[in-house]
């Protein structure tokens, strides 16, 4: 099974990352030069949650607003908005993703700076932008991306550092490694969800800020690999409808690490509970931890990393409920590696 | 019952705001002036999805990219990102959401040009932003928003209309009225609808590019009203890994009227065909309608303005569905008319 594998190897995927850093230190001065009004970041599916992670870390650290691109507007319309003053980021695994190209290729036409976020130098989205970070990750083979998702993090968490220049960022950073090697230790906890949650077929999954990306993330693993359906919500956005479809023993899984969001997160769990949802936490705070129905610890963390160490228990829980449920993990149904939309 | 008079209302709604366009004169020569660099929009919920359809009239008819704004980063983080060079819209139905106008509210201050679209004059958001777009819906007194859905699309049209100023644009916005009346009155076709899929606990829709949306909309009416773990996806999207939860039998709505983003839709319905799942297709174009399970006729409407008829079908879905499982339908279980996120 490629998959069990690929997970174990995320400490030493951010550990090549980490030790790599000329590519980074290059785009970053390339952006701090081209000094954009906003940025633009094209993706799909697992590499468009990574996204939703830089809009918080380029909005919250760089003061840059980051939109998410409208790729139809550039290949189905062929309308494509004005991004000359953008910094425009391709995220892509495979790097193949042609709707993603699409709009780095007008995004060039237009003079803005370009950057690809992507696991080949050699894919047509490397060979497109004018700058690319590589991943690193060696070649991923379950169909489920893991490795290449926190290797995306880590990417994007690099880069805002080296754009802050902060030493205490770039500290925290270089314990990255440890601290993924230690989350998934703790995962071994999570052994023990695996029969009780067998008979699920719906999940929501909640998390805000930063960790509105984990929630999406282990959402769409969990969709992909067990076909549970389950939906990733911002925590403040669940409460403007989406909570109606809660009732008693509803499983919720709150990605909530320690943090500026906790206390919203904490708020949520309370009134979850009392609607009688049956809680799963992902946390390092054991006030939290002790609220739920189940409790997954993490390490302690600095907030602005804590997505790569919560995502982990969100992927071993959707590889497990792929094997309590005998279905195969390495390929899932529907589903192929590269994925071409246009 | 509420709920399905201001579905009826919708035509008169519409009549009443294209009957009114000074305020929408004034904004638009406003942000003409301003020469935004980018859009930001604030929103939650259903105003959220509005929010979507304006990333596509703004970035394919005025060429102006918009981002979706992340709140918690001017609320619980206090690190607003550098809006400007924005435009600024806040949408609420209500005008009370808080965190919505906390970002209205730090944009004010960078300098930006700021824009209110509610239903009510003196209401916070209306207040805290230099421009208002009035809904002039009248209350709204379901908690699932429908009338200011619609009235929210028709504004952000012709706001986009005058900033074109397109004849073609205006003549066409004038025939909305009919084509909203129109496409209740094919309405009657879907009640057939309503016992066959009460047996339903999961349901996908799908649309792409300016009625993604839509696709947007009418899950999250699904899911306030009848408590359906439905998702709504933009077609493109969904081919990279959510399709994997498709097997024998799942019910997907897929709208599709003409225009651009049919071609991608006709191919998904083929492929969701063959995995055997239930079609329901929301179309203006018999060729598509005739390949699903089911098919719901909407009458034929320039591609832009579309979402307008096309929401209703899955407005009253969702209504009768409440209705054949016994639910009540103004007051959905967990929600409230206003809700304050900060």
């Amino acid at each position: 099974m490629h998959l069990q594998a690929e997970i174990a190897q995320q400490p030493a995927v951010i550990e090549r990352l980490l030790s790599e850093g000329a590519a980074t230190a290059a785009a970053a001065k390339a952006i701090a030069d081209f000094n954009p009004v906003f940025a633009c970041i094209a993706a799909r599916g697992t590499s468009n949650n990574a996204a939703h992670y830089a809009q918080y870390m380029f909005g919250g650290m760089l003061g840059t607003p980051v939109m998410l691109a409208t790729p139809s507007l550039h290949t189905v319309y062929g309308t494509a908005p004005d991004l000359s003053r953008a910094l425009v980021i391709g995220i892509s695994q495979s790097g193949e993703a042609e709707d993603v190209r699409a709009v780095l290729r007008d995004a060039n036409q237009q003079g803005a700076l370009t950057l690809a976020i992507t696991n080949f130098e050699d894919s047509p989205l490397a060979q497109t932008a004018k700058y690319h970070l590589p991943l690193l990750a060696e070649r991923e083979l379950s169909v489920a991306a893991t490795k290449t998702y926190t290797a995306q993090l880590t990417v994007i968490a690099m880069l805002t550092s080296a754009l802050t220049g902060s030493e205490v960022m770039r500290k925290e950073l270089s314990a990255l490694p440890k601290l993924a090697a230690q989350a998934l230790s703790l995962c071994e906890e999570i052994t023990a969800w695996a029969q009780r949650y067998r008979t699920i077929n719906r999940l929501v999954t909640l998390g805000r800020g930063l960790n509105y990306a984990t929630a999406r993330e282990v959402s769409l693993k969990v969709k992909e690999l067990s076909y549970i359906a389950s939906e990733g919500y911002s925590e403040a956005n669940f409460r403007h409808g989406p909570i109606a479809a809660i009732d008693c023993g509803h499983p919720v899984i709150l990605v909530a690490p320690q943090g500026k969001t906790l206390a919203g997160m904490v708020d949520m769990c309370q009134r979850l509970n009392e609607m009688r949802a049956e809680t799963l936490i992902i946390s390092n705070n054991s006030d939290l931890l002790g609220q739920g129905t189940q409790a997954m610890t993490i390490p302690a963390t600095p907030e602005w990393l804590s997505p790569i160490p919560a995502v982990m228990p969100g992927q071993i829980f959707a590889l497990q409920q792929a094997l309590a449920r005998g279905y195969e993990v390495d390929n899932p149904r529907g589903l192929s590696k590269v994925t071409i939309t246009e």
